[in-house]
């Protein structure tokens, strides 16, 4: 039997089994389901089990575990693939506004409903049953597979950097594929090539000691709130650009043939717009409004606080005032480099007669870009065009996740997302569903990713 | 019998009657309080018609009363003098915080301490005594003189308004002193020449319809709170001018003459930096401190606000972003044409991919300038020279007091200030007193200023 018509015959099964991993309610964050977290890590266990992988371990770290697992019997001549995943959810809250609740999945409409059924029980268990499906009808893989779940991607996988570390060995890949990803849309694939890093600081600026009366003292001495506005305009031109010295100097501008790549992506202007609100797209000069999005640098502020913010006046000149900002990063940009770039700029646009500093918060991520030629990347886009029949979309992320930022820091390997949930499957909302299609659609994807590498 | 020798002998008396009139707890802010404000009404009344003047009444308005009374036995060959002060008083609270209990006011170091004894019951006494005295010796008084007594200045006068407008006929004079005024320090007098006036407002900046993802929507659409700050930015130059198109248009310029007066109040830069806690003084170049404190236009922003402003990060793009701003103004500045500036500016300066609006917040106030060679400032001054034996200061404040300029508006006459509190004396705070000695000055003064006027 060709794996192919495993897949078939076994579909209903598979099916009923992610109905069974979805009943598990393994939610990261609160830790009350501590347990079951650590019971949807034994799940994994039994289930990779069931798919020819022996050996596999429920392993701990500071916080929820993580599973690890492997095949090697494709030998040293083969190269060999981590894929990784993730096993546990978000919280299921408001429980009334799910038609069906969370952890009692059922299907409709060929899909499968409940609380991580897309992120990403759903999507974890493809590569495994990709696995069993060829083990099943050829007793081997093609290449040697190692597999990588974790019990706390929702909550930003605080424990992981320090595991990885630990465990460069036993994790150690030729190449890395994430079975948490999104398809672009039903029937049509996409590669994802970046996405960006991330900074977080706050700038404080401080006048008097206290807050002082307006009448009395305005004129006086500066105002930090003013002061505040004058530093955070200094940031960025009327035009958009950001004006801080260095800042776009390390940045790997695009190529005419991403731009051109980028393009390709349909596009609606007046769709975003509807979408968000706002009165206008805005931005760097020179880009076009997914280019800016996907592939330029950005500043952000994300709040704003200073003196009296209830109802009426108040008369007050304020002590201090305070801007949140974040920056979104692109290769090779360095977190540390923009930090330090931002604090010399606040120093160098601090008005006189007021005091300002910058803080960091935690939360920094590096810019992660898949080199151009990439070979894992190459064979992923190659299966997914046979698959689907459509080239995938090239794709980029203005979100960070800080996994593939671990991986590649900690064991030099670029991961490649390939997944096949959607973003429209309400993946942290009530009502998250997956594609019963993309479910079996992803699993002969995995399989024919497996061979394709076995054959290169 | 001399008034000067009655004044004194009859001093311990007035004393405890000042003692008598703080006890009455009325407190215009406190619902509770209102008849207690009624009650010092009538204790006014009477203590009116014990020092000769029949006919006082207590007169409604919207809220606490006011009382108002006259003796126009001068003729109309001499001129009338109104004489404003009010029997209402701030909170007490913090009691904890008070030496002995605010409402049972005792004598110690020569100084009455208690709720209102400085703010303003002592210093609405002074007036009534000093026509007791001359009243009782004389049995007239060179000048004709009415009353104005308020019991709502310390909740800003509201009801104030509509009655001066309602009885202007009634409080009709040449001169009007108020004895809601500040020496500047004990041996030291001051005339206060302008009060500065108040325009309140904000202005909303609104970008996407609600917050979104910095990551995802990051560089496509504006971010308000940038926004915000590029026009808060826009309205001061880095030196501190204000940079709004003709807004110092009709500001009445510091001749040699009044910036010469001003340098002659001390003012030490150093004294100032310590009791703001400022690192530096700062404002519009070409002027002092004091210049630009006194004697010139200022705008602060009171107040920030937009997205995330607890603890750590929130990558979120705000859908909105907002600042309180209150101008001072000065003479011969209009809030409405003010306003009126600010909103073309707001306008003209916002950046693209935002809204911006401008909303006005009730409390303006129209800027106060005594005319230069106004005959009552220019008695008022000699009478403080002859009796402090030292020139008054010429000084100005930053503050708006809207009972001048409802006064000035309705009976076209500028108040003059003759006040003998002080500001040390804990006005609005714990532990509020009033100098007996100067209990005992300003009746001397305001005995010297009715026959100076008499004479004139």
């Amino acid at each position: 039997m060709a794996w192919q018509e495993y897949i078939n015959v076994q579909q209903p099964r598979f099916v009923e089994e992610l109905l069974e991993f979805v009943r598990i309610p393994s939610v990261s964050a609160k830790p009350e389901n501590a347990g079951d977290v650590q019971r949807a890590a034994e799940w994994v266990v039994e289930r990779l089990a069931r798919a020819g992988i022996e050996g596999a371990e429920v392993l701990p770290t500071d916080g929820h575990p993580v599973v690890c697992a492997e095949w090697m019997g494709a030998g040293p001549d083969k190269p060999t693939v981590l894929i990784y995943g993730h096993f546990d959810v978000q919280p299921a809250e408001p429980f009334d506004l799910w038609t069906t609740p969370p952890f009692e999945p059922e299907v409709r409409d060929n899909k499968v409903w409940g609380r991580g059924a897309s992120d990403d029980k759903g999507g974890m268990m493809v590569p495994i049953l990709a696995v069993e499906a060829m083990l099943a009808t050829q007793g081997k893989l093609p290449v040697n597979v190692k597999f990588f779940f974790e019990g706390q991607e929702e909550i930003g996988s605080p424990d992981l950097p320090p595991f990885v570390r630990a465990n460069a060995d036993r994790l150690k890949a030729d190449m890395i594929f994430s079975a948490d990803g999104l398809q672009w849309a039903p029937g049509q694939p996409q590669i994802v090539e970046a996405l960006k890093g991330l900074i977080s600081l706050e700038v404080h600026v401080q006048g008097p000691r206290g807050d002082l009366h307006s009448g009395l003292h305005g004129g006086g001495v500066a105002n930090p709130a003013i002061a505040l506005a004058q530093i955070i305009a200094s940031m960025k031109s009327p035009d958009g650009a950001i004006t801080i010295d260095g800042f776009y100097d390390d940045v790997v501008e695009l190529s005419a043939e991403v731009r051109e790549a980028i393009a390709r992506v349909p596009f609606d202007e007046a769709d975003y717009l509807a979408e968000t609100g706002a009165p206008a797209t805005s931005g760097e000069p020179g880009f076009s409004t997914r280019e800016r999005l996907w592939g330029r640098p950005t500043l952000d502020v994300n709040g704003l606080s200073s003196g009296w913010q209830g109802a009426g006046t108040k008369t007050v000149l304020p002590a201090e005032a305070s801007a949140k900002i974040t920056c979104r990063l692109v290769a090779n940009q360095s977190p540390e480099t923009i930090y330090d770039l931002i604090e010399a700029h606040v120093a160098a646009h601090c008005p006189a007669g007021v005091t300002a500093r910058v803080t960091r918060n935690p939360g920094r991520a590096d810019p992660f870009l898949v080199p151009s030629g990439h070979n894992a990347t190459a064979v992923a886009t190659q299966v997914l065009e046979d698959v689907y029949g459509r080239a995938p979309y090239r794709t980029r992320a203005g979100g960070s996740i800080p996994v593939m930022t671990t991986l590649l820091e900690t064991l030099g390997v670029h991961a490649v997302m390939f997944g096949f949930s959607h973003d429209d499957e309400n993946l942290h909302a009530p009502d998250e569903f997956f594609r019963l299609d993309a479910f079996r659609i992803g699993q002969i994807a995995y399989c024919q990713l497996l061979e394709t590498l076995g054959r290169s």
